[in-house]
């Protein structure tokens, strides 16, 4: 088996740690910062990252509340030090969102990914 | 689109929070405490978790080194109110090891994920 091939050595450089990513601050492309990370949601099965739960802290009066952004809408942004999404306004004002700790079973996956128009962790 | 459908609403109940993970203790079937998960790592574009970083604190004399475990590998257990890992004491004393900060650049996943005899997560 060969070391060096990238396929059976598995992807090396490409791994973060959860608790650099709790904490990363989220802005717009623009460079204006909309709020943080709180945690990341894991599929217990099979270990998919599902969701990066955001508090807005107040941005756009949306209070302390948690808003669960697909992984896959998370861009890292070197020059910003944080992740980047392009949302706006209205798109922020009218996300889904769960509560911060008990994470609401009323959340639907479907309705959260539908909303942000990304394809599905699940399937 | 049917709302009850389990396929297209997703899997509701089967998420756990990153900053639930971290710190979790790490039993042996027993019901030994062998150390304590600090981290989870991440692919930064999948989203699949990669390894759940266990340290040892101290047991079998291991230090406070940090250890890599497949996500596959830990399995919940409630009574114990932790993750369950059947490893003899001769496989923690062998398990490949890592940088707790930085992530040594040398650990190979092919190499973790073959001493553990797991499937990869990145095929």
């Amino acid at each position: 088996m060969s070391e060096i091939s990238g396929k059976s050595s598995g992807p090396v450089h490409g791994l973060i740690a959860s608790d650099r990513v709790e904490g990363t601050k989220v802005y717009r492309p623009s460079g204006e910062k909309i709020g943080h990370i709180e945690r990341v949601m894991i599929d217990k099965k099979s270990g998919q990252a599902a969701y990066a739960v955001m508090n807005f802290g107040g941005f756009l009066g949306l209070g302390e509340e948690s808003y669960p952004l697909p992984w896959s809408v998370l861009t890292y942004n070197v020059k910003l030090g944080g992740y980047e999404v392009a949302l706006t306004d209205e798109q922020l004002k009218g996300a889904p969102k769960v509560d911060s700790d008990t994470w609401d079973d009323g959340t639907r996956d479907s309705d959260i990914y539908g909303y942000y128009g990304v394809p599905p962790y699940w399937l």
